[in-house]
């Protein structure tokens, strides 16, 4: 469940609702791939954008299109007890795991953040994956919290932003959190261009943006590393330096992924909602230009 | 009514709902002490938190307890659609204002919020104040964009997150700002500690976490900086350095405010949703004794 690739897909949405045959069409792609998990509504799948009942109905077609391979969808809210309504609504519907973002509004502590995953932990049967992302969540956990959510029942895997570009570092941050946590507890790494360094240095699983959408290349990279062929994952990554800088041009994988999406036909623009767009003008030629280029799949 | 002390009242609240009863007992106070304006439902005022029927309810209530005093009320959220259903609810129930934090949760470009306040504003009929408080929203304005927003018809305010503490590089801050937008568009600082400075160096409204619990005290600094006595301004906020230091200590304004709202028996305990929680313990000692010693109210 939590080791290898987790593939999040973009949910398409806009003004006029979830375009649910775009949605199964991703996610049955994702299924035919054989990726290791399908991360459904996470932050690359528009779960803050959501009602509970759109995010209780997506739950359930991913869950449904998903056939054999294990869907896990984020339960992220700004409340207590509407994660645990999403939490209880997901398990329903079949989900095999849950994802947890600390979303905040009003600054969180520490302890504030502690208490949440040991109210929701103790309320739910299946496994839980700790998301630490700063960038979206605006929370940040320290090495000891990780320890001490990590010891709570029912916690599987945590999802780190990132590792130090150098080998040895992230080496070394692994390490360091893997002292502090359970042996059943695994270390997922996210950022794609984090990928490969971060499995190259000890992470079981990637939660891959790129992944959701490109399944084939991230499993390629993904089997490589983990089955210790450090070189191929590296090569492999590097290979795709220019959709790494498409993601800085462009504020994050988000927005060049879902224009990606819109530019292979697999949803219609628009495909998010606004206030957000997706990318128009000469910087989409640039996406395309790139995305046929690296022949990503 | 987009000059002078701008009031933010907490929205006392927790797993059980809203305490309305509570709310309507602190905008009445707020009334009774001649606020320039109430603004409900800001961040101060939990807006994050509730749903949108919950909203329209509390801009109801706000609207009844205000009596002559104008009401402004928030209507942030991170989709544009609701957004707007936001806008028409609270005009219905009889706001004066509205005030547009641009909530992000994918990283907002400087074009996403300039579309978002065109839309905004030519579907509305009271003026807006536009939200700027990166602390929060986690977008960062630049002066050429607040330029542009208050150019676009039923812009009357911008909220600004604080001014340098240095009253030159203040005043520089304030008119530097001045001189991209209408002459008919105040400028308001917030950030408590901020007011006195902000207001001396040319600001035309405080708007205001503590002038939402203590509206005396918030409306002596006001009143004196904006009669020109800067001096005395200067001094009646100094006087109040224990309560900006517990600000500091405590992660911001909004937990020590909803602390001292349970000390002075004006809502009940807990008063703010989970995963958040005011302050117990010798902390909450702490508070008691600053705002007894400083006489707030």
């Amino acid at each position: 469940m939590f080791t290898g690739l987790g593939a999040f897909p973009l949910t398409p949405m806009n003004e006029q609702g979830v375009d649910e045959k775009a949605f199964m069409g991703l996610v049955q792609q994702l299924a035919r791939a054989k990726v290791d998990t399908i991360a459904a509504l996470g932050s690359t799948g528009g779960y803050a954008y959501l009602s509970r009942a759109e995010r209780t109905r997506i739950a359930h077609l991913a869950v449904e299109a998903a056939e054999d391979v294990p869907v896990m969808v984020s339960i992220g809210a700004l409340r207590t007890r509407e994660v645990l309504a999403l939490a209880e609504e997901a398990q329903k519907v079949g989900v095999k795991a849950l994802l947890l973002p600390p979303v905040s509004y009003q600054k969180l502590s520490q302890d504030d953040v502690f208490s949440l995953y040991e109210t929701v932990t103790a309320n739910i049967s299946v496994p839980l994956c700790v998301y630490d992302n700063p960038g979206t969540t605006h929370f940040e956990f320290t090495d000891e919290l990780h320890g001490r959510i990590a010891a709570l029942p029912n916690v599987g895997s945590i999802k780190i932003p990132g590792v130090p570009e150098s080998p040895d570092l992230a080496c070394a941050r692994v390490e360091r959190l893997r002292e502090l946590i359970p042996s059943h507890v695994t270390i997922g790494v996210s950022g794609d261009v984090f990928a490969a360094v971060g499995m190259n240095a000890g992470c079981d699983a990637w939660y891959s943006v790129m992944g959701g959408l490109f399944p084939h290349t991230a499993l390629a990279i993904t089997r490589a590393a983990l089955s210790g062929d450090a070189d191929e994952a590296t090569r492999l990554s590097d290979a795709l330096k220019p959709l790494w800088a498409l993601f800085r041009q462009f504020g994050g994988s988000f927005r060049v992924i879902a224009t990606a999406a819109e530019l292979r036909g697999l949803t219609c623009f628009p495909s998010v909602p606004l206030p957000l767009r997706t990318v128009t003008g000469e910087g989409r030629d640039q996406i395309a230009a790139v995305i046929d280029a690296l022949e990503l799949s």
